[in-house]
């Protein structure tokens, strides 16, 4: 007996499916396709032909990251480390509580592609779902802190905190330069106020406010309502006080207290700031969670950050879109009022949609479960003998217990409970939705305290809110929060929303910059493990070893890959990563000595975030011109380096550069600036067309941060997590943050655990070989759309051989003027197509950057590129004056179906309008429909309107 | 400091919002609203009203089902359960395998309510997702079996082996009732096919066949390949011989194994069956998976169950639908081919997507790892001086171990892996998808087996599988087989088959007698726990201690619930329920003597399945009439029984009746049926309309069905899973399936177990209290639409006061008199209103069966009344001539945008056709357009086509 068909040996056949044919999307078929199209033999052909022979790496260099694992192979391994985790019931407090996320939250949203893979709602015609779902976010902050204005969130408590801070300071008259906060504030978000006022030249006083304000001029107050400790004090008076004297005042309040407290608003705060984990987002050992921000209807101008708006569409319909976005750092560069480019969007999209299934009367119950849960507590311990700090508190109690602190937190924990050891003598004990009279009866035994009777002990305990602070007002009033409250309407709301976005699980985005590649359902999965998705940060040391080796091996892995020497995980979205490599520069100098380096040189090419970045870490920042090709102009170089000589900070530049071109005089650019006594910072958005071929650290880099939303995997969500890594040279490893010489620049230490599982098994699945076949394959698809769509669309910047890397710019500049069509129309008229819009105008305005990433196969490359021959033929319509300008098929995208069932009075037919490639019957049309036109930003910012409006809006 | 808010105690607040006030969908005003319009004060009023007093349980009976648990609680017990399990690498073999399912499968398919909560797809044009899927199932056996025509799925391989027995019957042309069935057979499938050979009057043998067949007359053979041995011997002479003796024969074969051997079709087989399990379906400790059935063209009109094939649509397009549906039960009850009425539409989606994913190549690669893990397994035992029972094999082996089976069965299993241990001298070893070579090991070990060098091992040892058997014919050539190959694409196929169906995450499906209710997420999630979804059913006892406590008290609460005293989970759907209970009553009158009795009386408004099964049970069918108002004729039923006397079996009654109506007289009824010596049998596909309020087995029932995929959440998935325990009286016990005096159903013991935790869930979370809620706000639900619509169109039936129970019938017949438009006129309109139909035509021809269940909101409902209301006005239009009968917008329903955007020549508008309720701007619309017209059912049946058509089909 033998086999007919090729040997192949027991550990070929064990291995499997690598993991690597499934996140790459071209087949051995269509790779050759590609290949042959763009003229080279091989990969490796490739590689040698498009990356300078000055930086390419001709072979995986050597790293611990194991040959690729299969995916149960991959599991298997992560499930191990998560079992060395240790989940506790979490009553440490400290703004992280437990909380209960509901199934059909957890399954429709954060375990649904339709939700986690969507991008940024830049194209808000297909972005209607999670826009509303922010807008619920916003209307929750809102009416919960009683300001009318709120951002569709920010990264975490202790960066929203620090946004507030700088906002105040630009929307305030005061001239002094002093920000006062309230010492009863979390420790995490004085780290973060620390680090982020010093290189603004705010000098921050951290007070204890119970007696008033300090003396002497301040331009803003930041007061914690609750305190850290769980102190509950009406802040009326001090804001008062601060308003007098010329101060503005921000607000740090628990979203959940604010159901039975009065809110900040009314009280007369002029913005508020803190977290939403509370509802319903898993602790993630730290992350992520959506922080949030309000203000007043003056400073919703200075917000930083996204905010959702309503506006009109082309037929005058209601529609949402991202308002007021020449605030932003993409546009507003060092002029930006922050350096914020991402929100946490899945995660606010969550604590919305907790909101809405609890509703106010929900939330209030469990706000009040909590605070009861509180309050017998404290009376229990009370009862025993404990004496305790504060009379009013929420949800958290400081109980005194001299010398026997780190005894009762032992016992706690060896009942499974985590609370919080502040001294020696003190305690602290937060409760949550999670507490049950189970657990306060293990606290008490802790605490050797035994209550027998707890109905009586509840029914003679009284609230411990202060009485003159009890809420008063309504909120969540929306149908929003009361239409949704059984799980079928939940689970139908939640699928009406997803239905009406374009995420990847429906089309390729082929956002130029982005990298909206696959993110594997294996790499999701662990994701809402229990030991993974429960964690509280500040558990003790030994209860997360599991996600610390994890860390370890992620942080081990992107350092070798990226020819660095150390990594840090903790900023929590590029931006941060930016900010965190730029402080470490800075104090790397400072530590030399050289305190007049200030000069960041950015070429003018750079993500605007560059810029904004380059400013918050006190830096000045100076353009570079760029050439004729589009790479940096090496004579305006030399010469900005030599007019700033020993003032020369930094160099930020992009490799590949932002036009998407592997620079081949990279390594002379790193090398001037060294020589100047300068340091390079290599942005790292572009990391997925270098990995496994060269590394930014070995070419010249001294810092770097990475997307691991982009290269490594973690899904866009919508429009964040983000998770932004900063990677350094073995002289800048002690300027990292949190490592002593430069301080936090996120709350959680770990910055998202909860997200880098998806990274760790990305890296492992694929192994040294897969990654490099990825990025390989990604440059590939690029240049085979460049090679397919030059003759339609000239393609901007090539390298010296003619290639791009990873991703290729169409000029759209002359056919605009040729034919009046713009961008816009092209990206609109995409949706049509069934198609999600390249990147617009950037880095070039007038232009569409295309990443088709590695995870597409080539009949959706092809689809794309088909769609993009088709309207570029119907540009040649108008140009010919067959269309007018204002009314053809790409003016008018996208059309919705409602549009088509109209009159119709057009130049162009329905059918022309409808279905470009023709409809193609039953389920296989690639059809999407749009549920709104095209959308009128301007109009909705000069009406703004950021929180639910009322139902007769829709009638 | 006091609360100003009511007062709650603290284990009030801990208690939470009840998971009832999340599953029931009407809130308290919701409900208000209902009560107030169909004139009761409360629903214990209702209940009063509309049960009869006679069998109505004024509060709810004790019973061992503890108060609600929350989510959190229940899922916490249900941990400890699970945790109680051992799971092991299963390699006992026995037609259940290891396999993996692709993450990317298991969260897009098995996780998601776009499929799991779909219905049967009756609406075909809103079903071509899922029939899609279906067809690439149909195409996966129909190719790898060798046979052109597969139906879309049975309930397990051991009862598509029984389908298989009586459609060689129904098909050949032997007058002999002697069926042989090779000996080498899994004993599951023997122990079914005997179950239900003898009431038909087949004769079973089995035969050893290795010789040839035996002698005499016979007109059916079932061989398996490879056996249950593992042996594989080629069954071509034998199928000689049995067609040349005038026998038609069946092939039993492993799907898998059939990537590398010859298949059935092409040895000349009639027709084969088998399981899909391992292809990517967990093991669930036995169930569900999707058996499969292919048969020549010439069986086509005679296979049992669902098949889809292709047809065209109004515009002439393709589309899919159920073909040959005249052959089912509920169009030829007692004639018909088989009671079978569901399939295993969720799991034959997964087994499609993984024939899919992996392609044809990829299947070949697994078979074969299978395959030399065997081989080298084999060649490392008989090195070591185990002697093997056969020379040719795919995946199972037979080892001789004299005296030392249990020993070696003890040493693996301590070493986590579970052998099959045949007796004391044998072990059987079955490799898998999942086997490693360090799985090889262990087993080696347990053997006390050494290899040192596998591959050496793995170099000199030959295939094991006969060469002339060896497969030289392609298979899954069909672009679905590989254009999804990356996971991306995977993901997108899923998710655009998903996006062309209406399930209940979109819309209500009203489909009376069929209880779409929700399907909690939080029941959903523990099916895909590894404790359960992992499970081997021949696992060694303890092993399984948790599942199997779980099904004990399901069956208990079951039990106690519809007053019986005895639940068997055996029969996987609700007509093996059928089945099982008038087999236990059949053999009940045998065990007393009484042979006579074998009329088995069935309302005339009955379920088509009721008469199927009787006939399969061997009962002769006499239909009892209904009388004006729809109940059982008394006078009928007393003349039938006298006319029967001691012939009288039984008495087949659903209650509430078909017509949805609590019959009063059902006790007389029962009593009159006992007092002539027969059995009652109480369909409960209405036991949503008593759970809590009435109990089946308290007022005369003898023994019911309950369909847990309507009354306890397992959701219908497409078209099954379903699960249908019988339930008995005290008598009736001995006789439930496989407890002795009857054989087994079901190929598994306890028939579905990976689903039941679903319903497990379902009864914990909702108490005796929620579930008499549950029940009467069924209740009061349907009487709501009653009332609503009344006016608009005659509800048929009702009680004695006017009430019905938990769903009504509206009447179209006059309707379609005066204006020639028909109930399937309305039913397509409705999903141009963007809501399921209800059932059709069922029990009544003419009319259209409501149930709304308790899950819907009231907004819901409403939106369904107005619809109706909408179509009613519509029908006006016809019947006044407004519109042509045969052009209006019902006849031209349902409206693709397709057709839309074509020339417009009809006599109504376009609005009118797209939104009859007029457009909604943005994400509120509830519009959902189906991807294709009405489809011209019987155009496909004449043109049968049940696998994937060639792409140019859709061009």
């Amino acid at each position: 007996m033998t086999s007919t068909q090729t040997r192949h040996t027991l550990s070929e056949l064990e291995r499997g499916v690598p993991f690597a044919d499934r996140h790459i999307g071209p087949d051995t078929d269509g790779l050759a396709r590609m290949l042959t199209s763009i003229g080279v033999s091989s990969l490796d052909d490739l590689a040698a032909r498009a990356l300078p022979d000055s930086i390419r790496d001709t072979e995986p260099v050597a790293t611990t990251l194991p040959d690729a694992a299969t995916e149960a192979e991959m599991l298997a391994e992560l499930r191990t480390l998560a079992d060395r985790n240790t989940v506790t019931v979490p009553m440490i407090g400290l703004g992280y509580h437990g909380t209960r996320t509901p199934s059909v939250i957890r399954r429709n949203v954060l375990e649904n592609p339709a939700w986690y893979t969507a991008y940024t709602p830049y194209q808000p015609e297909i972005s209607q779902g999670r826009l509303e779902a922010l807008l619920a976010f916003q209307t929750t902050v809102s009416d919960l802190t009683g300001l009318p204005v709120a951002g569709a969130s920010l990264l975490d408590e202790a960066t929203a905190a620090a946004e507030a801070m700088t906002l105040l300071r630009r929307a305030g008259k005061s001239a002094s330069p002093r920000f006062v906060v309230d010492a009863d504030t979390l420790p995490q978000t004085l780290d973060v106020l620390r680090t982020r006022a010093e290189p603004l030249g705010i000098e921050l006083e951290v007070a204890d406010v119970s007696g008033g304000l300090p003396d002497g001029e301040m331009y803003g107050v930041l007061l914690s309502y609750p305190g850290a400790s769980g102190r509950i004090a009406d802040p009326s008076s001090l804001i008062s006080e601060a308003h007098d004297r010329g101060a503005l005042v921000v607000v740090a309040a628990d979203l959940l207290a604010l159901t039975l407290l009065s809110p900040p608003g009314e009280l007369g705060a002029d913005a508020a700031v803190g977290s939403t984990q509370r509802f319903g987002v898993p602790l993630g050992f730290g992350g992520p969670h959506a922080g949030y921000l309000s203000v007043g209807e003056k400073q919703a101008r200075q917000l930083p950050g996204r905010l959702v708006g309503m506006s009109r569409d082309a037929d005058g319909n209601p529609a949402l879109r991202l308002a007021l976005q020449t605030r932003e750092q993409h546009i507003r560069r060092e002029k930006a009022t922050s350096n914020i480019c991402t929100a946490q969007v899945l995660l606010a999209v969550m604590a919305a949609c907790y909101a809405a299934y609890h509703g106010p009367d929900g939330l209030a119950a469990i706000a009040r479960r909590t605070h009861r849960m509180s309050a017998v507590l404290a009376a229990g311990l009370r009862a025993g003998g404990v004496e305790l700090e504060n009379d009013a508190f929420f949800d958290t109690i400081v109980a005194r217990t001299p010398g026997r602190a780190a005894e009762v937190v032992r016992n706690a924990h060896e009942a499974g409970i985590a609370l919080r050891p502040m001294d020696s003598d003190t305690v602290g004990v937060s409760c949550s939705e999670l507490t049950t009279v189970e657990h306060l009866h293990r606290v008490w035994a802790a605490f050797d305290v035994e209550v027998s009777d707890v109905d009586a002990l509840d029914e003679s305990t009284s609230d411990a809110l202060p009485d003159g602070l009890l809420r008063t007002s309504e909120y969540l009033t929306h149908p929003t929060f009361h239409d949704f409250r059984s799980e079928t309407s939940m689970m139908r709301w939640l699928r009406r929303l997803a239905d009406a976005d374009l995420a990847l699980d429906r089309t390729m985005i082929p956002l130029g910059s982005c990298t909206m590649k696959l993110n594997a359902a294996s790499e999701m999965e662990p994701v809402t493990w229990p030991q993974f998705a429960e964690l509280h940060p500040l558990a003790p040391e030994a209860d997360s070893a599991g996600t610390r080796e994890m860390i370890t091996q992620l942080e081990r892995w992107l350092t070798e890959l990226t020819g660095y020497h150390a990594v840090s995980v903790q900023p929590n979205a590029g931006s941060q990563g930016e900010l965190a490599g730029l402080l470490a520069i800075a104090a790397y100098h400072r530590s030399r000595g050289d305190h007049e380096r200030d000069v960041c040189l950015i070429p003018s090419s750079a993500h605007g975030t560059n810029a904004a970045s380059a400013v918050m870490a006190g830096l000045r920042v100076v353009v570079v011109g760029t050439d004729g090709r589009g790479d940096v102009d090496l004579d305006d170089l030399h010469a900005k380096i030599a007019e700033h000589g020993d003032r020369l900070a930094a160099l930020m530049i992009t490799y590949p550069s932002t036009h998407g071109v592997y620079e081949a005089q990279v390594r002379d650019v790193c090398t001037a600036v060294h020589d100047a006594g300068g340091q390079v910072y290599v942005d790292g958005a572009n990391l997925n067309a270098l990995v496994g071929v060269a590394r930014p650290g070995a070419f010249g880099g001294d810092v770097s941060h990475l997307n691991l939303h982009k290269t490594f995997c973690i899904p866009h969500g919508g429009g964040g997590p983000g998770v932004g890594p900063v990677a350094v040279a073995e002289h800048l490893a002690p300027f990292l943050p949190g490592r002593g010489e430069v301080g936090a620049v996120s709350a959680a230490r770990y910055g998202s655990p909860g997200v880098l599982p998806i990274s760790w098994a990305y890296l492992r699945m694929m192994g040294p070989d897969g990654l490099r076949r990825a990025t390989l394959t990604a440059v590939a698809a690029a240049n085979y759309v460049a090679r397919r769509l030059r003759e339609y669309y000239p393609v901007l910047y090539a390298g010296e051989d003619g290639s791009v890397a990873h991703e290729c710019i169409l000029d759209l500049r002359k056919i605009t003027k040729d034919s009046g069509v713009t961008v816009d129309d092209v990206a609109k008229r995409l949706i049509d197509y069934g198609i999600h819009a390249p990147t617009m105008s950037f880095p070039v305005a007038g232009t569409l950057m295309v990443e088709p990433t590695e995870s597409e196969d080539v009949a959706e490359i092809d689809r794309f590129v088909d769609a993009m021959i088709g309207i570029r033929a119907e540009i040649d319509r108008v140009a010919a004056g067959e269309w007018p300008v204002e009314d053809n098929p790409l003016r008018g995208a996208p059309h919705t179906v409602a549009c088509l069932v109209d009159k119709w009075d057009r130049p162009y037919t329905r059918e022309v309008a409808a279905y470009p490639t023709g409809a193609t019957p039953g389920v296989h049309d690639r059809k999407v429909w749009p549920p709104v036109r095209r959308i009128d930003g301007a109009h909705g910012d000069r009406n703004l309107v950021c929180s639910c409006p009322p139902p007769e809006a829709f009638a």
